[in-house]
């Protein structure tokens, strides 16, 4: 059965997140119901990034294995078609080696959240990014930022729910830049906890406002206790931007 | 009565337009009906720029006359109170002089068509711009927005429905720029005909597209025919950005 990975962009508003749910509308089921509407058969869909309710994806990657052969571009456009309306779109369908893993091959994952930094509320965004009306200070949300990178427990920055067997990640990147009235944090990892970016943009945010120093970052780390840190920023500003694998090369 | 300005970002996507419609809800109508929940009596507002059905603004300007005085960020407040959950929001409001008229005051106004230039439909971005799956090629649509720039009798561009006394204007600016699979089409003018900024986009995109060179932009405005242009762009990706006014200076 040839493998696919499909390189997904959503607006995850209307979704109870990536898994399929007994409550409501998921990306997963959206997808397997236009494979299922495709091909006559249901196939299930693996995503690299199992994102929450409400948070957004551009470069999100998912695989399916179909029983049949298809070109990346016809698979792309046919899913799309029984996709409409969901707003769910196929960016790209390729064929994979059956040893590649959505979830497992993935060697990095991207996110960004987005804050709109104003008084008035959003019009044009709302639903697509974090609106804060205090000024923030992003240049000291950078340096905050970057008390985070490296390997650490991440016990702070960790949902209840996580089900990850270590709190111990490797952050390898993590930027605050303001774009006009917006500031956008960009992180990189291979891989991320529950909760993880949501948290750490949380507690960026008090550093922002100047409730924090930059120092009380270090404290909320060191504690290795989820109340320690600031609280969870909301899902409607994050994206899942990109998944990196190894090409053909290894590398 | 003091006058005010107020600089609106709104979703065109549920408006019939700026103006009031019997047909259907306006942008005009939300914001008068959220002005007289405030102060409890009528007020007109004038717009800069009476946007069609579905276009958007993220600093459209209107005027209002009310019977009280206000601090400005009272009342920006105060209305996009009342405004909600309409996609309609007051960015900034501020007292001018009588004298001044957000549309026969206004010295420039500037305009952005975002166009999506890619084979998968929007996800994200649906509703917000334009998705052309043929690739287009940029440099040659702003060399061919090169020959509008000017004064010119704009009648090719003009929509049948347009009221302007007379069809020449003085188009000051048209750059077409790709970032990343978007093409941005930034418009500055003093004033523009009905549709102009969507029947230049849609004659560029054939420019793009290789079905137009360049040249044929020419013969098109020296037509002076609106069938020698090309189509009508769609409104949902087109957004009022911005009208400048004289300052204090009288500049």
């Amino acid at each position: 059965m040839p493998r696919y990975f499909l390189t997904l962009e959503y607006d995850g508003g209307p979704f109870r997140g990536w898994q399929k749910q007994t409550n409501g509308p998921s990306v997963q089921e959206t997808l397997e119901t236009a494979i299922e509407a495709l091909t006559g058969s249901h196939a299930r869909a693996t995503a690299a990034g199992r994102t929450d309710a409400g948070v957004h994806a551009s470069g999100q990657v998912a695989h399916v294995d179909l029983l049949e052969a298809w070109p990346g571009t016809t698979l792309r456009d046919a899913l799309n078609h029984h996709l409409r309306p969901a707003p769910v779109v196929v960016r790209k369908a390729e064929e994979v080696g059956d040893h590649m893993h959505a979830r497992f091959s993935a060697l990095e994952r991207r996110y960004l959240y987005r804050i709109v930094n104003r008084r008035a509320p959003l019009a044009l965004d709302r639903g697509r990014a974090w609106q804060v009306a205090a000024p923030l200070r992003a240049e000291l949300m950078h340096e905050a930022a970057q008390r985070l990178v490296g390997h650490h427990d991440f016990t702070s920055f960790r949902s209840s729910q996580c089900q990850s067997a270590s709190p111990e990640k490797t952050l390898d990147h993590l930027m605050v830049v303001r774009v006009g009235d917006e500031l956008h944090i960009h992180a990189r990892a291979r891989s991320f906890l529950h909760h993880q970016m949501r948290n750490m943009v949380g507690t960026l945010e008090l550093v922002g406002e100047g409730r924090w120093q930059v120092a009380d970052v270090d404290t909320a780390l060191a504690a290795r206790d989820r109340r320690a840190a600031g609280p969870t920023a909301p899902p409607h500003g994050l994206y899942l931007v990109a998944v990196r694998y190894p090409d053909r090369n290894g590398t």
